[in-house]
C-alpha cells in the first residue's frame, strides 16, 4: 500500500473506531469533501451514485459508476470496488452489499443528495438512519501537520495574489464582475483553483453573501473582497477591502471596530476555549462600541476540505478549542443601504494561543 | 410584480398542479439548479438551510439564514419570508411552517443535503417522505423560447472560445493543467462562467470522467476536451478533440466512428421517439463497427440550468422527446491504456428533427 494508501486506511479505521462508539453498523459516504478526505478521491456529485460503504469492521466497499470506476485503479488495495453500468440500479447494488437480517443503524455523510438517500430508505431495511457527521467531525476538526501546511501554502498564496491586485487593479469605474475576473486570474496563476469570490461595491457589502453582479464602482466607495482557492484540494478563505478614494470618517471608525474585533479573536484564542466563546471575543468589541445589532452573522467556521465545516465559532456551541483545528476570524458590521466591513483570516490553533495563516495588510487600503 | 417574478409565480403555480396530481402536500427546494428555476434564486448550498416549501395550494414560503435574506428583497410579493438568526433552528422553522394534523407526503428535491432531510425527518411528522423530481422533471424537461435562447448563447461562446484556443494554443510539452487554462481564460473572456473543464491527453482520455492533472503532452497524441460554460445560469457542455501531430490510421479510423455515431443522433431524432432510441442511433454505429463494447456510457443527458438534468438518453428510459427538449450528443469509444474519442454537441428537438447548438468544427484538428 501506497504511503497515501495508509494514511487513508488509518482514517477509516479511526471512522470505524468512532462507529464501535456510537453503535453504528453503516457509514455511507458520497462525493463530497467526506470523501476526499476518506479516500483522497475527488469525485463530483451528480445523478450517477458513487458510495463509500464503511462497515462497523471489516473492509470497506465503493459503488462506482462504470465510466467513472478506472479513476479507483490506485485504491484497489484499500477497498472493494463495485462498479455498476449504465442500466443498473446503483441503489440496489449498495443494498445486496449491506449485511442485513439485523436491525441496522446507519449514517449519511451530510451532503448526501436526498434523492440517493430516499432511493436507500426505501431499499434497505434500516432501523434508523442518522447523520454521520458526529463520527466524521471527530476526525476532520483537527487537522495534521501535512493538512496545516496545505492551508498554509493557499492562504499564502491568496494573500500574495491580492497584494498584486491591489497594487495593479483600476476600481473606479469598472463593474464588480470585471474586478472580480481579475482577482480570479491572479489566483489561477498561483496555481490555485478558486473556490469562490465575492465583490461587493457600496452598499452591496453590507450583504455578507452578496452575489457579485455588474454594479459598477464608484468614487467614494468601499469594495469588500471574500474569496477562496484551492491548493491540493485544501481551500483559504480570506476578506480584505479596498476603498477608491478618500474614506468618511462613519467608514474609518466602523473598519477600526471591526478590525480590532478581529485581532480580539487572534489574541483571546486559547486551546481548551469553547467555541461560542471565540464568537463572544469579537461580539464584545462590536457590541461595546454600539454596532452590536449590525454583526449578523456568527465569527467564524471551521475550514479545510470543506470550506465551511466543524467547528463554527457561534453561539451555543460548547465544542473545547484544540491545537490544529483551522477557523476563520470574520467578524463584521453591516450598515444596510450605506456600506458594510468585513475583516477575516484563517487561523489554527496553538500550544499558547493561535496563529494567522493570513498576512496581508489589514491597513485600510486607499485605491482609485 | 416584475416580469421575471411573474415567470416565478407561474413555475410555482405549475409545481402545485403537478402536487395535485400525485397528492403531494409539500415541495420542499434547497439550494440547486431547482431553485434557480422556482425563483431565480441563485444561493449556493451550504450549512446554512435555505428551503422554498410550496404547499399544495396557497403560497409559498422560504426559509432563509438572516444574512443571506437581502439577497430575497426583490421576491417578497412572491412568497413569505422566513428568516432565521445564527442561533436559531430552520429546520424546527420549517416544521413550524407545514400544517400538520392530517397524513402528510412531502416531496424534497433531489439535491437537498442529507443532512437536513434526515433533520426533517425528525422534525415533521410525515406519512411519506418522496423525491420531488418526478414533479420537477415535469417543469424543467422542455425548454421554453427563452430558455432556448440562452442556451444558444451559451453554446455558441464555447463554440467561438473553442476555435480561438484552437488557433492560438501549443499543445506540445505543457500539461494538462497548463493548457486547460488557457481554455478557460478563453472562456471567461467570453463572458461565461466555467462549469467544467476536462483536459485528458493521451491514454488519459480513455477515462470518460478524467480529472485533469499534471501530465505532459506529448508529441503523436489526442487530447480530450469536455467543457461547459454558464450564461445567465444556463450551461453549455462541449466535447471536442486536437491531435498533436499526425494521427495514426487507428486513431482516424475510431475518430470516423465516433463522428458518424454524434451524426446519427443529430439525423435520426424526432419528436415522440423514446429517449431510449436516441440512445440507440449512436450504440447501433459503434456496435456494428466492432466497438460497442468500448462505448461505456449512455449517449447524452439533459441540459439547462444543470449540467446534467432530465431526461437521460439511456437504455430503458421510454420517456417520449418532446419539441424544446435539450439534450447532449456524445457517443464515445475509450480504448484503455491507448485513447479514447467523443465527440459532443448539445442538441434541442425541433418539429421535424433536431438542431445542434454547438458548431465548432468536428474535423480532425491536427495541433503542435
Amino acid at each position: 500500500m501506497s504511503d497515501a494508501g495508509q494514511i487513508y486506511a488509518e482514517r477509516i479505521k479511526r471512522v470505524q473506531t468512532e462507529m464501535a462508539k456510537r453503535d453504528v453498523d453503516y457509514v455511507f459516504v458520497t462525493p463530497s469533501s467526506d470523501l476526499i478526505y476518506l479516500l483522497g478521491y475527488a469525485a463530483h456529485a451528480s445523478e450517477r451514485l458513487t458510495l463509500l460503504g464503511i462497515p462497523s469492521d471489516g473492509e470497506p466497499f465503493i459503488v462506482v459508476p462504470q465510466l467513472e470506476a478506472m479513476r479507483l485503479d490506485d485504491r484497489r488495495d484499500l477497498l472493494d470496488i463495485h462498479v455498476w453500468t449504465e442500466t443498473e440500479s446503483p441503489i440496489k447494488l449498495v443494498a445486496q452489499l449491506v449485511e442485513g437480517g439485523r436491525e441496522l443503524k446507519i449514517a449519511v455523510n451530510d451532503q448526501t443528495w436526498a434523492g440517493f438517500l430516499l432511493g436507500l430508505q426505501d431499499e434497505i431495511d434500516a432501523e434508523r438512519w442518522q447523520s454521520a457527521n458526529e463520527i466524521l467531525r471527530e476526525l476532520r476538526m483537527v487537522k495534521d501537520a501535512h493538512e496545516i501546511e496545505l492551508l498554509r501554502t493557499a492562504s499564502r498564496l491568496t494573500d500574495e495574489a491580492w497584494e498584486e491586485f491591489v497594487a495593479t487593479t483600476k476600481f473606479a469605474g469598472r463593474t464588480e464582475i470585471e474586478v472580480g475576473r481579475d482577482l480570479h486570474r491572479l489566483l489561477t496563476e498561483k496555481g490555485l483553483e478558486v473556490s469562490f469570490l465575492i465583490a461587493a461595491s457600496g452598499p452591496n457589502s453590507a450583504s455578507p453573501h452578496y452575489i457579485t453582479g455588474e454594479r459598477v464602482i464608484q468614487e467614494g466607495e468601499p469594495v469588500l473582497f471574500d474569496f477562496g482557492g484551492r491548493w491540493q484540494h485544501y481551500t483559504s478563505d480570506v476578506t480584505r477591502m479596498v476603498h477608491v478614494g478618500e474614506p468618511s470618517d462613519e467608514y474609518r471608525k466602523v473598519y477600526d471596530i471591526v478590525l480590532r474585533a478581529n485581532r480580539a479573536v487572534l489574541e483571546g484564542v486559547k486551546p481548551g476555549m469553547p467555541c461560542e466563546d471565540v464568537d463572544k471575543l469579537a461580539r464584545d468589541v462590536i457590541t461595546e462600541a454600539g454596532y452590536g445589532e449590525y454583526f449578523i452573522h456568527r465569527v467564524g467556521h471551521g475550514l479545510g476540505l470543506g470550506g465551511h465545516e466543524e467547528p463554527y465559532m457561534v453561539a451555543g456551541n460548547t465544542t473545547p478549542l484544540q491545537v490544529g483545528m483551522t477557523f476563520s476570524d470574520e467578524p463584521g458590521i453591516y450598515l444596510e443601504g450605506k456600506f458594510g466591513v468585513r475583516i477575516e483570516d484563517l487561523l489554527v490553533v496553538t500550544e499558547d494561543g493561535a496563529e494567522s495563516l493570513n498576512n496581508a495588510s489589514r491597513d485600510i487600503v486607499i485605491v482609485e
